[in-house]
């Protein structure tokens, strides 16, 4: 383990400056601070003083809402604290952005703030901290990303596999044959995997897979007019989407076509965000428990500290059935 | 919540009988016991005043030795205990067989003992309490076995994807083309998914799939002796194997058809048993860590104790390089 000494040598500077430059001094000019934080995090330097001071972890947010009851990531964060400060740990959670992320290393960024680990929620596969994370050496735990052969990232998420297995199994049993998917494109760890999933699902119950049958689009509402015209006309009976938010801009549109909910076309979601109970009809989707995520996001991160090195943590996704499915329409 | 009440109502017997059956009372007759648990069991019944006693957890082991250090399940339970035992619970190891579980069903057993969650190691898809676990509501990890949609159940194992992922992008590395499995029947969970992260890993690297370069038999080394010179015949060379004593049983092999390790063949394990690293040559191998295994076991346990209703752990699966993988033989 690097110390104080090994930081000085290497930088050629003295035992104090590091020192200074290490608990953000002001004595310290910015670049030279820049230059002490990565050699330190270069060397595997762990600033033991100030994790006896204090146990400190983070929750970092980015692309995801969490200030009120009603966004998604409110009780995920709700979750994790729970579990996280009846054990003693101080947290806090932290916007990030793009722009911070160019500036700043992932790792110098915790070690500058004095954080042992972290919980990411949100990034998407372009981020800058997502490369770095290959190699980073910080316990820290992902929602919905997935790093390969780090033993210090572990991730948590729904089994999104078990959730569109069950939503087809439903759907079959109505007697569904041709059953499409409305997502967004597949630029994102989560969405391309439940792509993979609604086909392995397919697959499973001897269902046609069709390209005819998917409408991918970044837009939600633009993407939604565009493909529900095309799935119908392939004579499609059944749509999954990725997320709620699709499946709720789909009863519009479906709305404006005449096209009753599930008379003629049922649907599914995935998250079971709170409104899904209130549309019209309610809407049947894939459970995402929120707080337990969070919880899990805690118990992930335990593991990575006391050196259990697991790689995924994934929570059951369970069916929730409303009035959104129902059996199939005849074919005429 | 079901009570005693309950039972002897539905059972038309009286409240104390109900309590004797519960408490393993002598004057019950074992067929009478049968049906109070059995009921109990049915009706949702929890020995309330059991558990505040003692908490009483067990780990359930079939098909597999755990006596001695150098027993593929030692470490498993070490490694479970030393989480459980400082949170309070008493830990049992109990071995179970195919028998009694035609005898007992595994809910009335579990409530008989009075045990409040169990680690079952090494269950078959073919044993009798595989098929009542669907339903069962009794907290219980599974290691190396899934059950769908049962949120009282949870399993944990190595990332068989990620381990075999490395093993291959290793082997593309040394410059093989040509990889070839062996591996035991695919009638159990594991062997399947080790199965499928072969095939994936070398669709993912974009090597040829072959059934030719696949052997699959039951017993170990007539497995070896019969899949060897037909995999050396198609021109393989490497060869992923599903455990690690198949593996050793193949170094004898090709010794006796004087066929050199790595340089004519390069071969891997899956386990990293503690004498893989003096084996002749020592073995290239993906680890399972067992301690974490174990450890994983009680925090999945933990989180299922506490309702959170994970589906699965899943532990690192780092690649142990060691003599027995080195560069391709050049083609003639």
């Amino acid at each position: 383990m690097a110390t104080i000494n090994d930081i000085a040598a290497k930088l050629g500077i003295s035992k104090s400056t590091v020192s200074k430059g290490l608990n953000n001094a002001t004595d310290v000019s910015d670049e030279m601070r820049k230059q002490i934080l990565e050699t330190a995090v270069e060397l595997g330097y762990v600033n033991k003083r100030m994790q006896k001071r204090e146990k400190k972890i983070c929750i970092l947010v980015e692309n995801m809402e969490y200030d009120t009851p009603n966004q998604f990531g409110h009780d995920i964060v709700l979750g994790f604290k729970q579990m996280a400060e009846p054990s003693g740990w101080a947290v806090d959670v932290i916007p990030i952005s793009i722009d911070m992320q160019k500036l700043t290393p992932y790792s110098v960024f915790m070690l500058q703030q004095g954080y042992q680990a972290s919980f990411i929620l949100g990034l998407s596969l372009l981020d800058p901290w997502m490369q770095e994370l290959r190699t980073a050496k910080v316990p820290t735990v992902l929602y919905d990303n997935y790093i390969n052969d780090n033993p210090y990232i572990a991730s948590v998420g729904c089994d999104n596999q078990e959730g569109f297995d069950l939503a087809v199994r439903h759907l079959v049993k109505l007697g569904h044959k041709k059953i499409g998917l409305i997502s967004g494109p597949l630029d994102s760890y989560i969405l391309k995997a439940r792509y993979h999933a609604y086909i392995n699902a397919l697959e499973k119950y001897g269902l046609e897979i069709n390209e005819d049958y998917i409408g991918l689009g970044y837009y939600v509402s633009e993407s939604t007019r565009k493909y529900i015209p095309k799935l119908l006309e392939q004579g499609v009976t059944a749509v999954l989407f990725s997320h709620d938010v699709r499946a709720i801009s789909a009863i519009a549109e479906f709305d404006d076509r005449d096209v009753r909910i599930p008379d003629d076309i049922s649907i599914v979601g995935f998250d079971d965000l709170p409104m899904t109970a209130y549309t019209t009809p309610p809407l049947t989707t894939v459970r995402q428990d929120r707080i337990a995520l969070g919880q899990c996001g805690f118990y992930a991160l335990s593991c990575l500290l006391n050196h259990v090195t697991i790689g995924s943590i994934l929570l059951r996704a369970p069916l929730i059935v409303r009035g959104s499915t129902g059996p199939a329409p005849r074919q005429e």
